[in-house]
């Protein structure tokens, strides 16, 4: 553990903020200056001030939750589970509760967010994440995407340089263009091996060492945008080992590393093509205990010593997307910076939102407790966790068994990365030599068409790429999502309809083309 | 009616958008380029595209509302209403529904909004607001803040100005400096007379006629930003006539207005002093028809020939502010822009408060009908406004019979400017002359320090100027809000200690003054 103060990391990375930060002052106008040390309070005042509602003007006065006692698996035959508990949201909730009553929650609040809610995100990071070093503070955002944009303003100008994996969530870069900035891509490791999963740090070091050679035009980048475990679109995890390396690096050029982790918690066990529908979460063999240590995968905050890393989580994976709830951790200073951004533009999540999150997340936690005795309360949502990523594996292994069955998979015309956790698997097209020399993009845009005509939805790999040209070798891939299935017959028309188009693409690209493609594929 | 298209608000406003519009543009990795015309879709495709999980994944499968017949009132024992009736959220609705299910709310969503919530802004609209020509459009924010910050995003750059008027909601100002750009005030008449209130339009016209005299350093303004109807802090509304000159003046110099209107359905009916209670809306004597025309100000939009109007609507006054829902009217070219913004930040506003929203202004719509046959779904909503602004009369009656009834209000040490609307009561002290004319601001000051010992929060007048200094003449004044009171007698206390500290202000100050204060009082 390191001693560093909030002090500490206002000097450390206060010259790696925007230069409008010092603009983007908030301050209440019913804060007044000093008050006369004569001055007696009286103990009983009146409220004349702030212009909030009387709660009893709230059309609402509660609020009443069916959660499922077990995520729906994908044999159900309806998505309705009959097993549910009531959680209420009432009107007051007593003082000091873990609960958050309507009267707070529906009321105008702290824009940095419910205590309550607050609370539950230090549970979960003192459970799994924990930084080394003490001074850490979490903040509530409108979501991720959210806090990613408030994280990229309150860093970067519009000579301020980010630095991206390769390929990535290409949300990445319209939050950049609202900040203004420049994005330097980082060469990605696409391969089986575990070890060497993700940002290549070899090439990093190379490329910070010589950054003036490679990018004579650009300021050294002041952060790293990773999402490093269960990445997106290619569903690799960097290794312990990796992310060492990066952070050491990461150190040396101070730079901030923006951790994006939406799926970290959907974390699935390795895929056996002999027992292919096998699932250790399914069947017990997997504790809480076990998932948070062994299972997954240790976040950049626990290697932290310095409060360099920013991690931005999210409920929309496992508790739902609509909520738009996410919350980013880090050194009291900077959290203090994203609160205000919040101050300045949104003000607070949705109250109606970390109500129903908050009060799920305490009746999980007590009826967890209620079976096992010693437990923190906060086990109830990981175990609610698990039971997601139970789920997942579940999914990703009827994927993965019925590609398994199909002739061009075993003919090797195209191929699975194993993904270890998310909702992507990475599906390779072993594109023929000679198509590669020409265009890698026209031939995946020929198998789109032919994915279109045979009815199965994917994502183009390019599309995932901050700079198709310098990716474009990589990106003969195809991202398919085993988030949407309603029914396991997804899966299998999936496959086959897979099947199919990449047997038509070996029969018809360059032979006997039945689509009109330019060059290199669709125009723009 | 003006029959102008989207192309054409393109024509006329793009000149008016923040440079960086263009880089503003946001596109889905799963759009690719234009599909070849041979190409024949498969009918029932399966989706493996973006990463939605699949609603029985979401740990909630129903949300039951416990809504209020009636809204509370002061005078209530708890505040807990006996009578509610219960509305459901449940999983999935029928296609085509006017209710919106978990399925889709808990979901991720269009950026825009949910068409059922979108629906009922475009009734609020019509039904009260409707602009003077057609392609007009509605999106929904998180909150009114949310979306006057990106409207400041979307026209504002650092060399940019914004016409705001002199005492004003002070956030404006953290908005603008997220934006860049600055300020510049325009005087307002405050004064109990209603044909003069609000905006001078002369000052308004003379400023812009002789702009590089008053402002060399300066470009014309690009947006005025005006609360026209109960304005914040004095409470004050615009006349038609005033509006009118107005909206002509924005005409004349290319300036969009933006309206910011968080109380306008608070509207109140005038204070009787010989019948201090007389609540036309409790009595019954008030139908929807009169309130809708004859009770209501008209929006700016209602004159908007030009689509030169976003009107900032918010359902936190009369809804609930936790719910983090507003929404921006205008023409369809800008609200496309403000989409555009929320694509590349917050993404959509909780999909959980929309569904909240939706279902029970649904059910308040259906109730309303079941009485009212030939009345609008809608109605049940305006109605439902009604309830408030009627308790909103109610409590401005207490606060101004026991403020009537003060010694020092009968001295005409101070006196009180009877708000049209909304939540706040402007007390104007009277200060003596020679007070005036060292430090208004001290006086003030001094008065703050004596309600905080006699047991009253209110705020300072001249904390919500643009500018202290230009301002500070018309600053005598405290801020009341009768929002919060749980009980009558937070209004019989906070007028009597008013009433105290105003008196003890005549006795004590320039005299045998208890408190330490700088020159010009507080220290910053």
């Amino acid at each position: 553990m390191t001693q560093l103060t909030v002090n500490d990391f206002k000097q450390l990375y206060q010259p790696l903020l925007s230069k409008y930060d010092k603009q983007r002052q908030f301050s209440s106008f019913t804060d007044v200056g000093e008050l006369p040390p004569e001055l007696q309070r009286h103990k009983t005042p009146v409220w004349l001030a702030n212009g909030q509602p009387f709660e009893s003007l709230f059309p609402i006065q509660e609020i009443d939750l069916q959660i499922r006692e077990n995520p729906g698996s994908l044999i159900d035959e309806t998505p309705i589970s009959g097993k549910y508990s009531t959680t209420k949201i009432q009107m007051y909730e007593p003082k000091g509760s873990s609960k958050l009553g309507l009267s707070d929650a529906l009321q105008y609040s702290d824009t940095k967010g419910h205590t309550q809610l607050l609370n539950i995100t230090k549970q979960i990071i003192s459970r799994i994440s924990k930084p080394k070093y003490d001074e850490w503070d979490t903040v509530i955002t409108c979501g991720s995407s959210d806090g990613l944009s408030k994280i990229c303003k309150m860093l970067l100008d519009e000579d301020s340089t980010l630095l991206v994996e390769e390929f990535t969530y290409p949300n990445i870069l319209p939050w950049l263009n609202y900040a203004g900035g420049s994005i330097v891509q980082v060469k990605l490791n696409v391969t089986p091996d575990p070890s060497k999963q993700g940002i290549d740090p070899e090439a990093m070091s190379e490329l910070l060492e010589n950054w003036s050679d490679h990018h004579p035009n650009e300021n050294k980048p002041k952060a790293l945008y990773t999402i490093a475990t269960g990445h997106n679109p290619t569903g690799l995890t960097q290794s312990l080992e990796v992310r060492e390396k990066i952070y050491n690096i990461c150190c040396k050029h101070n730079i901030i590393i923006i951790e994006d982790d939406p799926y970290g918690y959907l974390q699935m066990t390795p895929y056996d093509s002999k027992d292919p529908m096998a699932n250790p979460y399914a069947t017990g063999d997997i504790s809480v205990d076990d998932y948070v240590s062994k299972i997954l995968s240790p976040s950049y905050l626990t290697l932290d010593t310095e409060g360099r890393v920013l991690r931005c989580e999210t409920f929309s994976k496992v508790a739902a997307p609509g909520l738009r709830l996410g919350f980013v951790t880090g050194n009291a200073y900077l959290i203090s910076k994203v609160k205000t951004l919040n101050d300045i533009s949104t003000r607070f999540a949705s109250g109606a939102s970390q109500a129903i999150l908050v009060n799920m997340l305490v009746d999980m936690g007590a009826k967890y407790q209620a079976e096992h005795k010693s437990a923190p309360a906060i086990d109830g949502w990981i175990d609610w966790c698990m039971k997601i990523a139970s789920e997942y594996t579940n999914r990703r292994n009827h994927l993965f068994k019925c590609v398994h069955e199909q002739p061009a998979f075993k003919e090797k015309k195209f191929e699975l990365i194993e993904p270890s956790c998310g909702m992507f698997v990475t599906v390779v097209v072993n594109l023929k030599p000679e198509w590669k020399k020409t265009s890698i993009k026209r031939a995946m845009d020929y198998l789109y068409c032919l994915l279109l005509e045979e009815g199965c939805f994917a994502v183009l790999g390019y599309k995932m790429t901050v700079d198709e040209k310098f990716s474009m070798e990589r990106s003969n891939f195809l991202r398919c999502t085993i988030s949407k299935a309603n029914d396991p017959k997804v899966f299998e028309l999936g496959a086959q309809r897979l099947n199919k188009a990449v047997e038509r693409l070996f029969s018809e690209y360059g032979v006997n083309e039945k689509f009109t493609l330019g060059k290199n594929g669709f125009k723009k």
